[in-house]
């Protein structure tokens, strides 16, 4: 045997290859490691209450009632979430704190759920417009809702420049909402070594808005932002409150932008090869888990569709529905037909998003499964 | 009024913006025109039947039972899908013919599925391994299940080369299993302009597989090929079958690729626009639909993650989670927040697979609500 030949039985590890034994003629499915998914929550609420901010970990990424009672036993002072649906699903599993980091349009159906929501939660939303904070209160009829009002710190998506933050919140205090502060996503921080300066521009953004809303005279009592990517640059200074989602899983994208390692991501489709290729560079190798597993996220930086964490040389070079394909290293042995192989996705958010339930792993065996309870509430 | 602020009217035509009012709140979801669905399958199935072929449409693009019954209804053999999974469903759901188009490992579970399969339906399913034919074999228990040779004709993902198709068939055949042929997925056809290429690509390399497999002594009664962007082209000297999936929905990559225009899209996702500003381009808009409800696929030869059929200028320059950055050209009034816009995305299948139900409109009306019965059935 040649010495590539042994390479192989590193794979034969238990949070590769030893578990799958009982998921094979399962997969695709996605696997949680459990003992990655406690220290990620352990060290994120660290570094947060280091820095003497509110822990409020954005739901979205798991989108499920298991993991958010860790994060709020690990003391989190409640939850984000990006939709009413996931506010109704957090406020079910037990969450009383929630924040809908969000510039909601409470029309219809949705305005009257949002009543319903604020009579058992103590709920926050976010504005970035005089006309959804005047729809809201319409819709809230007197009901005390707190709101936030949303700043671009450079995304350039929804919000408002901090100039315009005091016209947006004496609007919303004019229609009788409760005004609590600011809210930014500094998602131009997922660029490679984009992190840091996207957390001083969310500060910059989000201190200046802050200092023009209490010029008005008005009240700022929360200054949230963050993300996974800038948490280890989160401006205590400027900041009350950090959001980070990502971190409890960790993904492909996070490894690539340096944010966590391959040996960090908690969350992997558990995959079979069902088809293998010798090539002039090495092999190919087809899994079972596609686009509709691992989701289609593939940002200009990343090197592929996803990861094989146990083979780092290994590529995701094509994705379709179904199916994985991923070019080999030479000198790697090809995994057998039949193999079951750990992928980890580009985004775990959206992977998490295409799944109804989590199998959870531990030691090398299936303890447990979660459903992703908020998985489809879009609206 | 500026000649300009007259085009919004435009906008206001049953397809766009009438029907919306009943589904303000209630964004974002899928709606379904059903008049364009009909429409496109009435069509997809004259041309196939003018080809002399059978059409066997390809059902992950729609995972719902009502729209197999009309392709059916409209002179389909049977249904092609890619999982055991959407199999059973569409067992459940009436269908008497499958064909699991994919290289299926028969492991375990997935193995004793088959077998329950075997004894409802008439049954084929794909191999491109003497392993998998093993295997498939094993969990059989000699049920008459037929096999289809997996054949690569260019897409370079599963599939054997044509020289080899006799190998793998006259194991399939040693392992008991009856082989009825050879397919192929054109894949390599996802390009503009690369559909016909890809079609004869596709002829002659099934062509040669065929050829092949009779000169080793068997014989070949099924020749499956095809998808949407290769249907025009579909070589009927060299096929019996014709697979086609995502003409039922069409999306902005099939209009983008030139199979389809914008007018023949059936399938949009219904959003809000919940945020919105002037730029010196023209204008933004952010609208309430993302990743998780359009998917994330975008090709790189696409112009944006997805098009406003009503604004064929429009391009949804961004997506996160839940959010759809659109830049509005110049002359056009922007929206107003809570305008109900639709969007189409990029690729049909993968919003589906992310859909709990599709809402179906006629005539500027709500008519139904289709399961989507197969969501998450990927394993």
């Amino acid at each position: 045997m040649s010495a590539e030949a042994t390479r192989p039985t590193d794979l034969a590890r238990p949070s590769d290859l030893a578990w799958p034994a009982e998921l094979a003629g399962r997969t695709p499915l996605l696997v949680v490691d459990l003992d990655r998914l406690d220290r990620a929550i352990s060290r994120m609420a660290a570094h947060v209450a280091g820095l003497g901010l509110a822990a409020r970990p954005h739901a979205k990424t798991h989108k499920c009632v298991e993991i958010a009672q860790r994060q709020l036993a690990a003391g989190a002072v409640g939850l984000t979430v990006a939709t009413v649906g996931e506010a109704e699903v957090f406020a079910d599993g037990g969450c009383r704190d929630l924040f809908i980091a969000y510039p909601v349009w409470a029309a219809g159906e949705r305005g009257e759920r949002l009543a319903a929501l604020a009579d058992r939660v103590s709920l926050q939303v976010g504005v970035d417009s005089a006309e959804a904070s005047e729809l809201l209160a319409e819709a809230l009829g007197g009901r005390d809702v707190g709101v936030l009002v949303e700043i671009d710190s450079g995304h350039h998506r929804s919000g408002v420049d901090p100039v315009q933050a005091p016209q947006v919140a004496l609007a919303a205090a004019a229609a009788g909402l409760r005004v609590d502060g600011v809210f930014s996503f500094p998602g131009h921080g997922y660029g490679p070594g984009g992190g840091a300066q996207a957390a001083a521009d969310e500060a910059a953004a989000l201190g200046a808005a802050a200092e023009a809303m209490r010029a008005a005279g008005l009240e700022v009592r929360v200054v949230s932002g963050g993300s996974t990517p800038t948490a280890d640059a989160a401006d205590a200074r400027v900041l009350t409150e950090l959001r980070p989602g990502v971190y409890v899983f960790y993904d492909a994208q996070q490894a690539e932008l340096g944010t966590c390692t391959l040996d960090d991501i908690a969350l992997t489709a558990a995959t079979t090869v069902v088809s293998r290729r010798r090539t002039p560079q090495g092999g190919q190798v087809v899994v079972d888990a596609g686009s509709k597993t691992l989701g289609a996220d593939r940002p200009a930086w990343a090197t592929g569709h996803g990861r094989v964490p146990a083979v780092p040389d290994a590529r995701v070079v094509a994705l379709s529905e179904h199916h994985a394909t991923i070019t080999w290293p030479d000198g790697w042995e090809l995994p057998a037909l039949g193999t079951v192989l750990q992928v980890a996705p580009n985004h775990a958010c959206n992977a998490v998003g295409l799944a109804d339930e989590l199998v959870v792993v531990q030691g090398g065996a299936v303890v447990d499964t979660w459903q992703v309870a908020a998985r489809g509430r879009n609206a």
